[in-house]
């Protein structure tokens, strides 16, 4: 079976790491063994670097970051990720596991920050073609049980600390995009995490199979 | 008469710096006070933050900027500059003066580097709307004679060091659009310098007596 690119998406504190480990585990189950991690924004020395610029909130002093610069740099670290990391990897045959792609920034700028959807779309078009993920698991959490999540984990990034409106809108956008694209397939990240596993694990074997079919 | 966006554009070494000056002493000639000054990439924090990434040599390691990237932090950088200074200015009755602004994107990287040029004009009207400077200066001259001014000045940064081949292109492509666009007049900065400056100071009084009329 070819290599593929599965990414992770949801909100703060929605269970991306505990996902990760249990789509790794599933896949070396089926006898897939290469596979590397990335993260976004991150996952090269640029995208890192942007990474602490645009997230960090004491990178630029008082200064706030429009809308519009929030979004080129997401797109500057993506596609510096996509063409020097991501490409090759799939390249070689070695599987992908993505920490965030562009689903991030259709919700989060798109639904959270109320940025133009049809402009968002014409930026990922005209720089990352029509690379997109295999398979998306959206871990769909409603914001108030995420950001409890998030903040018992310690200090918040300028992100996390937007309003819970933000989230709803961005939480909106997520269901919205996920409900018209069957590459994404949702996980209700509220159950017990037994169940969620569960879901994950029969979610990645499902497709898995259809893959095969 | 209403505040202005004027900017000055060129290879490096054409003589933007000493054209900035007569500029803005023809400016004051005509009483026209309230000025400020912005460089692109740079003029805000953030930029200026973005403008070292993008152009110290050593700031990712050895790791490769790729083209997309670069333009992505370029355009982060332009659209913080203009929606947090460069619009306010002009608001408030301010002119603007410009060292370099989307014109040396559409040059260095549609030109110099061969990115498509229709993603680049996507790009810039996704980013910036229909958001233009009112007049720009564009200084011509060989790469031969700016690169030897560039490096009697010192270090060159990432861009400063491509090849000859690259700033060729860039230089034709400055050319080209300087010659489908009435708002970019060329100055021939290869003549000696009393005649440039001459030529800068009446192509400002030209202009000026253009937009009165």
């Amino acid at each position: 079976m070819r290599s593929n690119y599965i990414v992770i998406e949801g909100l703060e504190g929605a269970g991306k790491t505990t996902a990760r480990n249990t789509v790794v585990e599933t896949l070396k189950q089926q006898g897939i063994e290469e596979m590397i991690f990335t993260r976004e924004p991150g996952g090269t020395q640029l995208a890192e670097k942007l990474r602490s610029l645009v997230l960090d909130i004491k990178s630029v002093g008082d200064e706030v970051i429009t809308d519009k610069a929030e979004v080129m740099m997401f797109y500057a670290a993506r596609v510096q990720l996509v063409d020097t990391v991501i490409k090759p990897a799939l390249a070689r045959g070695c599987w992908v596991i993505g920490d965030r792609h562009d689903l991030s920034t259709q919700a989060y700028q798109g639904g959270g920050r109320g940025i133009d959807q049809q402009m968002l779309a014409t930026l990922r078009d005209a720089v990352l073609g029509d690379f997109r993920p295999n398979l998306t698991l959206y871990l769909d959490v409603t914001p108030e049980v995420g950001l409890k999540r998030a903040r018992a984990r310690g200090e918040l990034d300028r992100i996390e600390q937007e309003s819970l409106d933000f989230f709803n809108r961005t939480r909106a956008r997520y269901r919205e995009l996920a409900a018209q694209d069957s590459s994404i397939r949702t996980i209700d990240a509220t159950q017990p995490l037994d169940d969620v596993l569960n879901d994950i694990r029969n979610t990645i074997t499902d497709w898995l199979q259809e893959q095969q079919a």
